[in-house]
């Protein structure tokens, strides 16, 4: 980490007004788009679980949903009651809180599961079994006509309790296509509240995203849910592509936690769903508590937080090579796309290092309110260059030191000429 | 971290092929589309120098040149010799190595600049000019007529030297297409050899990429190079996207370093394009080689590897719900679309948790060479549950000690019926 010294905060200057109207990086628009309209289904303490760092007591988990709550997730969903002893418990624990957001359990497709599940007092059940042929052969051995079967009993059981219930494919891009839009077509028939599409593996693209919940869209009438793992970088972009579909709802974890590298991560959606949608997304969720969340989470599984994280990585909104520099200080829109201020987070323009630029350091000397003419801060900016090129770490006192020698230099007659340039040199090497 | 003893390593099991023959989560199939014929720019040394902790020394420049040359990357970028002093330099003594990957190095669009770069010893110039409105307007206040009339005389005088050029616009995303399409063409005409877009703001989504490279290709007939920053979590899936869409060249950096969160990275690029067609990238690049050129750019830039990062991250490959890890030992390909052989990793299968499966410890209990019946290692299944609902760090040998214990049970006649399994429980709480 760079010594904070280096940087320079910058206020915000944009007058810009945050209207979407003519917002050139908003959505492809279309009929079918629910970018400007969606719910986010928080798996943290369900998915994030299955994550190999991750075990949660009863009190970790119940401080991760008040939390996720008071951000504004729509859903919280829980591991199975089946799972053992201690998560029955806690999801019936975490039913009691009285949270504004609904929570869900995780079963697999089986009236076991589903009997234990309606009896912990969640708000819905989300149902899952494995479509593909690989997962038939390799994990459950089941076939299309058992899968339908049990899917029908379970939600009508469900059903019966008063309960929202979600059924989901599992690996459903390596999954038939007819087999798949079958059974959505079954359940949605028997009033199934939402079917679900997941990329279990991590497998799938945004087009084929894309396509695929399209289609579906045209054969279902209830909600749609989506849930992307990141094994091939694509669980943000294939969230988006599945709204633009016409998906209605994402599953999320605080930092992406899961199954081996995990899934589309909360405060990467939220960056995603920002660039389209500033005002719907300011609105619906608390984008300044983001931070807070990763961190216990983080903190409970012990991890960092990435250093390139969205939003709230180090550097996530710190500008470095001179011509960003300049453009940020005019106006900060030219190169950030997420104000940082939304976020609770601030702006760093970072001037001490070979790649400045001479309008970066202007600015700097006119916070030192010294004298220099365009020509001189051009000069200095080479002196600086200078020095950086030979030190690594290099501290906004370096920067000051050299604008100070410089202004001397000006004032003894002699701009730029200063036996105090070599000095700093010599002694940096 | 866990304890790595709480993990078992599992044998390939794997007898599927890996022709891409029947593949079902191969690209989607299209005339235009690069997927399985692309070309890297690796910019580690260009964008990478942008970001807020990297300061390279010549030392480290020539080191992780070669790093990456062994790699097999087409193209290596390096910051302008413009910049300083030493980037001069430093440029020149990369150009001067041999290496296999054309250096490239990265300009304004300018004569000043231009003149330096092509007395480097470079193969190729990447000359680079914002076109948006945004930065017309805030960064270097210039028309469209004045950015055409620059650009056509630099890449003139660039191809007069015999050197490569490619004529880049920046946050491409954000500029008047008409703007765009025109520029591009001109400079197809008069000879470039690639354009370049860019999405300097990180805004783009890839259906937005799809549509403009795909209009693009049909507009120019030289090599089209994409550079995607990564604020909103697509700068994999945008690369993908424009690779589907005709692109012909992809910007990397080692872990995504650059401005900001930074772009899209090398090894993240890799996973994705190897689940498209892994007989093309494994030919054509070291996979193995990934994982030790991260940790020296790590190191040099002083970060830690992502927990959740792409391959290399400390749990790619760890499987840990009990239905992954069962339908895993059978066959890895089931919850695994990149093979960790591959690159040089190591799939594991946890097991000392709640959400563990009777199957996966099945695998264990053959591996201890217990004589259990199938009944009998769900039973101890549940003591496991037991144990893990109240030990936060359980180990393999944890795991071990109850099927020991359970196993004496059974020969005491007794099975499941033993006090140390409550002594166990006591011990851990």
């Amino acid at each position: 980490m760079p010594d904070k010294s280096e940087f320079q905060v910058v206020e915000n200057q944009s007058n810009l007004t945050n209207k979407n109207v003519n917002n050139p990086y908003a959505g492809v628009d279309s009929f079918l788009s629910n970018v400007s309209n969606f719910q986010i289904i928080e798996s943290t303490l369900r998915e994030g679980e299955q994550f190999a760092n991750a075990f949660f007591d009863t009190e970790t988990k119940i401080k991760i949903a008040k939390a996720l709550d008071a951000f504004g997730v729509d859903y919280i969903e829980l591991t199975s009651p089946t799972a053992s002893e201690q998560s029955r418990k806690d999801c019936e624990a975490i039913c009691k809180l009285g949270l504004k957001s609904k929570i869900l359990t995780h079963i697999r497709c089986h009236m076991d599961d589903a009997r234990v599940a309606v009896e912990t007092g969640v708000d819905g059940v989300d149902v899952v079994i494995g479509t593909s042929s690989f997962l038939r052969e390799f994990s459950h051995g089941k076939d299309m006509a058992y899968i339908t079967k049990s899917a029908i009993e379970v939600i009508e059981f469900v059903k019966s309790k008063g309960i929202e219930i979600r059924f989901s494919s599992e690996d459903s891009f390596r999954s038939d296509i007819v087999d798949l839009l079958s059974i959505y077509r079954t359940v949605d028939r028997i009033g199934v509240n939402r079917v679900g599409v997941a990329d279990t593996v991590g497998c799938a693209s945004p087009r084929q995203v894309y396509d695929l919940v399209r289609t579906l869209r045209g054969v279902v009438s209830c909600d749609i849910e989506t849930h992307f793992h990141n094994d091939t970088g694509c669980a943000i972009a294939n969230a988006y592509a599945a709204l633009e579909a016409g998906a209605t709802h994402i599953d999320t974890s605080v930092l992406g936690i899961g199954e081996r590298n995990g899934i589309t991560p909360l405060g990467g959606l939220m960056a995603r769903m920002y660039a389209s949608d500033p005002e719907y997304v300011k609105a619906k969720y608390n984008l300044p508590a983001l931070r807070e969340i990763e961190n216990l989470v983080a903190k409970e599984v012990e991890v960092n937080i990435p250093f390139n994280n969205y939003i709230t990585g180090f550097s996530a909104f710190t500008h470095k090579a001179g011509i960003h520099a300049k453009a940020i200080l005019n106006n900060p829109t030219t190169y950030e796309i997420l104000k940082p201020e939304d976020f609770g987070m601030t702006r760093y323009v970072s001037i001490g290092h070979r790649l400045t630029g001479w309008n970066a350091v202007k600015s700097r000397v006119d916070q030192l309110n010294l004298p220099l003419s365009d020509e001189q801060v051009k000069d200095a900016t080479q002196k600086i260059k200078q020095l950086a090129d030979v030190k690594s770490q290099m501290s906004m006192d370096d920067v000051d030191n050299i604008l100070r020698v410089y202004h001397a230099s000006i004032e003894a007659g002699e701009p730029g000429q200063s036996p105090e340039f070599n000095t700093l040199i010599e002694r940096a090497q």
